[in-house]
C-alpha cells in the first residue's frame, strides 16, 4: 500500500485507528482457550468486530513467538484473515546487519505479506536498507517510544544539541527511499510531537501509548496531525480486552467505534 | 549457566569461540536441501563438527523466522540438540516495552531454553528488565556493532562527551542485576575495545565481526581480554560455510579448530 492509498483509506473510513493484536492467554475470554487455536480465534473475533472502525492492524510478534511454531502459524492465519483492505504492520522492532536484515525483510514482506515493519534504528542505515528496497512496503523506525525508560537514551542530547531521537529522524530522512519511512512516536510524550513535526513535516507517524498507557488523543492530533492526517493511532489493550465472556465482541466493537469517533472529532475540530 | 561456570568452560576447553548458526539455503551444501528439515540437518552436522572447539552457539533468529513456523521448529530442534554443555545465545536483537518483553523472555528462556539473548538498548531499562530477572540467564546488549552503519548513531557524541555506546554501557551497569549483562562489541571496531574496557572492566563481551567481516583476532584479544578472558568471539560464515559437498563437515571442523587455536595462541601470548 503506497502513501496516497493509505491517505485515501483514512479519508474513506474517517479513521486513522490502528488496532494492536496482542493476544494474551491471561486476558482473553476463557471460553476461547478450549479451542484448537485460541490466538487465531481471538484475533478473528477482534478483526470482525473492529474492521469498520480502523484502517490498520498491528500484531506484536512477541505475543506469537512466545508460543513457538504454533504461534507463528496463528500469526500467518491472522495476516491472511486481515486481507488487503487494511494496512498490516508487523510490530517486530528488529534491527540487524545486512544479510540478516534481508532474511527478516523476506520473512515479513514476502512470507507473511505485511505492509510495514517496525525497526530499531540503533544499528544504522545498512540494517534498514534491505527493507526500504521493497516498493509499496514501509519501514516504521522507532524514534520516541511510549515506555517510561524511553528517556534513558532517546532523550540524550547529542553533539548537534538535538535529542538522539531527532538525530535519528533527520539522518534517516536523508537515506534513499526515505519516503517509505514512518516513525514511532509515543503519545505519552505528546510534548515532543511538535518537535518531531519540525524534522518530519510530511512523514507518517505511528502513535502508540493511547488508552491503557495513558496518552491523550486531543493533544496527539493537535501536535502531530498534518493536512493529510499522516497519523496512525494505535490502541491495543483498551480495545481488544474491552469485553468479557462469550459476547465480548460487542464491547470490543463499541470501544473501537468510540476511539474512531473521538479521533475523528478531534481531527475535525483541529 | 552463571559467570563462573562459563569462565570454567572457557578454561577447560581452551576456547572462547562461539559458532554462529546462520543457516542459509543459498550457501549450505546442496545435498541437504532434499532432506525434510535442511536447516536442522545442516546445524546438526555443524554442531557435531565444531563442538570440541567452541564453548557457545549463537543461532541468529532471522534465519529461522524467514521460514515461518517450519523454521521455528528447526530452531527448537537445534537448541535441544546443542544440549547443556555449550552456552546458547539467541541472537534476536529484540527490544520492546515491559509486557511484550516478558513474552519474549518467556519464549527465549523458557520455551526455547537459551542461556542468553541479544537485545537492542534503544528503549531503555524497562525493555531489558524482564530478561534480567532470570537467574543464570543473560542479556547481551548491543553496544558497538560490527556493521558499517554502526557509526550512524552509536558513535554520536552525547552531552556527557562520551559516545552513545559508552553511555549505554555506563548506564546499564547501574541497573539491578547488571552482573547478568554482557555487551556486543564488534571486532571491526577493535580500536574502541579498550574504551569499552574502561567502562566495563569485568563484563563479558560478545565479539562479532571476526572472519568474513574482517576483524582481527590478535587486536581483539589485546584490547578486550581480561585476566579471566571474559570474551566470546563469534564466527559464523567462515566456519559454517568452510566446506562444500557431502564431506563438508571435515572442512568445517578444521576451520573451527584453526580459529580455536589462533584464539588460544593469542590469549597465551598476551
Amino acid at each position: 500500500m503506497n502513501k496516497s492509498q493509505l491517505q485515501q483509506l483514512i479519508v474513506e473510513k474517517q479513521s486513522c485507528l490502528c488496532v494492536g493484536l496482542d493476544p494474551d492467554f491471561d486476558k482473553m475470554p476463557a471460553h476461547l482457550l478450549q479451542l484448537e487455536d485460541p490466538i487465531f480465534e481471538f484475533n478473528k473475533a477482534i478483526i470482525d468486530a473492529t474492521k469498520p472502525y480502523c484502517v490498520a492492524y498491528k500484531p506484536n510478534l512477541a505475543f506469537y513467538e512466545a508460543h513457538g511454531a504454533k504461534g507463528w502459524l496463528s500469526l500467518q492465519k491472522t495476516v491472511d484473515y486481515i486481507g488487503d483492505l487494511h494496512f498490516k504492520i508487523a510490530d517486530a522492532k528488529r534491527g540487524d546487519i545486512g544479510n540478516t536484515a534481508k532474511q527478516y525483510a523476506k520473512s515479513v514482506f514476502e512470507t507473511l505479506n505485511f505492509d510495514a515493519i517496525t525497526l530499531s534504528p540503533y544499528m544504522g542505515h545498512d540494517s534498514v536498507e534491505p527493507f526500504l528496497s521493497y516498493d509499496d512496503k514501509w519501514v516504521i523506525l522507532l524514534a520516541l517510544t511510549s515506555n517510561k525508560s524511553a528517556e534513558n537514551f532517546q532523550l540524550l542530547k547529542t553533539e548537534t544539541d538535538n535529542y538522539l531521537f531527532e538525530n535519528i529522524i533527520q539522518k534517516s530522512l536523508q537515506w534513499p527511499n526515505s519516503h517509505r519511512i514512518m516513525y514511532v512516536v509515543g503519545a505519552t510524550n505528546a510534548n515532543y510531537l511538535s518537535l518531531v513535526r519540525k524534522s518530519a513535516a510530511n512523514s507518517f507517524l505511528l502513535i502508540p501509548g493511547i488508552g491503557a498507557q495513558g496518552g491523550n488523543i486531543k493533544s496527539v492530533i493537535e501536535n502531530g496531525a498534518t493536512k493529510n492526517v499522516n497519523l496512525l493511532i494505535n490502541v491495543a489493550r483498551s480495545i481488544i480486552y474491552a469485553g468479557k465472556g462469550v459476547n465480548f465482541q460487542q464491547a470490543v466493537a463499541a470501544k473501537a467505534k468510540e476511539f474512531q469517533q473521538t479521533i475523528f472529532k478531534a481531527l475535525s475540530t483541529t
